[in-house]
C-alpha cells in the first residue's frame, strides 16, 4: 500500500541539463561538452568514492568532476571559477510539471532522497518553487554512501518510519532505478527520453562516426539500465504519477 | 621493497579496443560506437552490481552490458551473437611491448589481479603469448566484488602473501589507479594516452561540436582520475617498469 513518495532529485525533479547556460558562458563553445562529461564524471566518482570506501559529499565530487572535465578538454579554471560554475547544480531549474505533479500527491507524504549534500539541497529546493510540496529531505551524507549503495536507500524507514514495499520511489535515472528496485522499494521510472527517440538521434550521427556530446549522454544515462532490476511503474513525466493504480486524489 | 607487480587485464596487458574488428564485422558502420558504450557500460555495471549487492560475474556483465549497448543503438542481435561477440574479451590482443616487459620483470613473482571471470582470465591469457610469464591469475570473482572495492584488492595478500606496501600494482585505468591507490598498493600508471592528445584530438571535434565516440571514450576512461589518489609513477608503456627505481634485473 502506497504511504509515500519518495523523489529522486537531480534529473528526476530538477534538469541536470540547466547547468549548460553557465558552463557556455565561462567557456564559449564548449559548453555541451563540458556539461555531459562533467554529468557522467559526477556519477562516476560518487559510485567509485562508495566503493573504495572514500566518501567526500557531493559538493566535492561536483567540484571535483567539474576540475576533471576542465583539465582534460585543456581549459583553466580558478578554484572560484570552479566554486562559481558548480554552484549552479544549487539552482537547477525544476522540470516544468514538478510542481504541479507533486501538489497532485498532496494526499501523501513526499520526500527527497538524494545524492547532494544537505546544503546543496536545501539550497535548491529553497529556491524553488517545489519547497511547500516537499516534507523531508534526506540527504545521502548521513549514510556516508551515494545511491545505489543500499545504506543511503535505508534512510527512508529510518528518517520516515514507512516500510520499502509501502514507498513509491521515483526516478528517472537508470541506476537509481535498479538501485532502489533491488533494495525493495516499489519504483516509478520517469522516462524522459524514450528509446525510440536516442536511437533515431544516434542513428542520424552515427552514420557520420560523429557525435554530440549530449547525444553520446543520452545513450548512456538515460535509458533503462539491463541490469535485471526493472520498475514497477514507467511513465513519460511526473505528471501521471498521480494516475497510477490506486493513488489517491489531492487532498483540498 | 618491491616483492611482487601485480597487472590488471583490461586495458593494462591487454587491449579492449581489440574488439573493434568484432563488433564492425556484426554491425557495419557501427563498430565504434558499440565498442566504446560497451566498454562505459561494462565497467558502469561492474561498479554498479557492486554498490548494489547484486554481484554477478564479469562474464554475465560483460554481455549485459553489450545487450543494453545494442539495444540502445536500435541494433537486434539473438543470445548466441551477444555470446560470439562477448566471446572476443576472450581473446584480446595484448599490448604489442607487454610480452617482453613481463619477461624483463622475471626477478619478481608477476600476477594479474582483474574483474574477468576465472574463465575468462584463463582464456584470455592461456590463449597468449603472456601466459609463461605470469604466476598467479586472480579473479576477484573469488570476492565477490568489482574493482575498485578493497575486498577484490585484498585478494593480493591473500593469495600471494605479499603485503600492500611490497606490491607495485600496474593498471592504466584510472579508475583502478585510485582503487589500489586508496587500498595501499604502491601504484604505477601506464599513462598509454597523453593528455595533450586527448586535449588536440577534442579541441578539433568540439569546434564542430561533433566527437567519435572513440575521442569521448578516451576522454572519459583514459586519464588520470580527479579523486585525489595519485599514482607512485607514472610510464608511458610497460616496458619502463624495469627501469623504476629499485627494480632488480632479469633473472637468467
Amino acid at each position: 500500500m502506497t504511504k509515500a513518495f519518495v523523489f529522486d532529485a537531480y534529473g528526476t525533479l530538477f534538469d541536470v541539463q540547466s547547468v549548460a547556460d553557465a558552463t557556455e558562458a565561462a567557456f564559449p563553445g564548449h559548453g555541451d561538452i563540458i556539461t555531459q562529461i562533467w554529468r557522467m564524471k559526477q556519477l562516476e566518482y560518487s559510485w567509485l568514492r562508495s566503493l573504495m570506501g572514500a566518501y567526500e559529499d557531493f559538493w566535492a565530487v561536483t567540484r571535483q568532476s567539474l576540475a576533471y572535465t576542465l583539465g582534460v578538454l585543456g581549459l583553466e579554471a580558478s578554484p572560484a571559477l570552479i566554486d562559481e560554475i558548480a554552484e549552479t547544480y544549487n539552482s537547477l531549474t525544476p522540470y516544468p510539471e514538478a510542481e504541479a505533479a507533486l501538489a497532485a500527491l498532496s494526499a501523501y507524504p513526499r520526500a527527497i532522497l538524494s545524492n547532494g549534500s544537505p546544503a546543496m539541497l536545501d539550497a535548491l529546493v529553497g529556491r524553488s518553487p517545489l519547497a511547500p510540496h516537499i516534507g523531508a529531505i534526506l540527504s545521502v551524507d548521513a549514510a556516508g554512501a551515494f545511491k545505489p549503495d543500499p545504506r543511503a536507500y535505508a534512510l527512508v524507514e529510518a528518517r520516515l518510519g514507512v516500510k520499502p514495499a509501502d514507498v513509491v520511489f521515483v526516478s528517472a535515472n537508470g541506476f537509481d532505478i535498479a538501485g532502489a528496485k533491488r533494495f525493495g522499494f516499489r519504483v516509478a521510472r520517469i522516462a524522459r527520453v524514450p528509446a525510440a527517440a536516442v536511437r533515431a538521434e544516434i542513428g542520424k550521427a552515427a552514420q557520420a562516426g560523429l557525435l554530440p556530446p549530449a547525444t553520446f549522454y543520452k545513450a548512456l544515462r538515460t535509458q533503462l539500465e539491463g541490469l535485471g532490476f526493472a520498475p514497477d511503474f514507467e511513465v513519460a513525466s511526473l505528471s501521471e504519477l498521480a494516475r497510477l493504480p490506486g493513488i489517491a486524489p489531492a487532498a483540498h
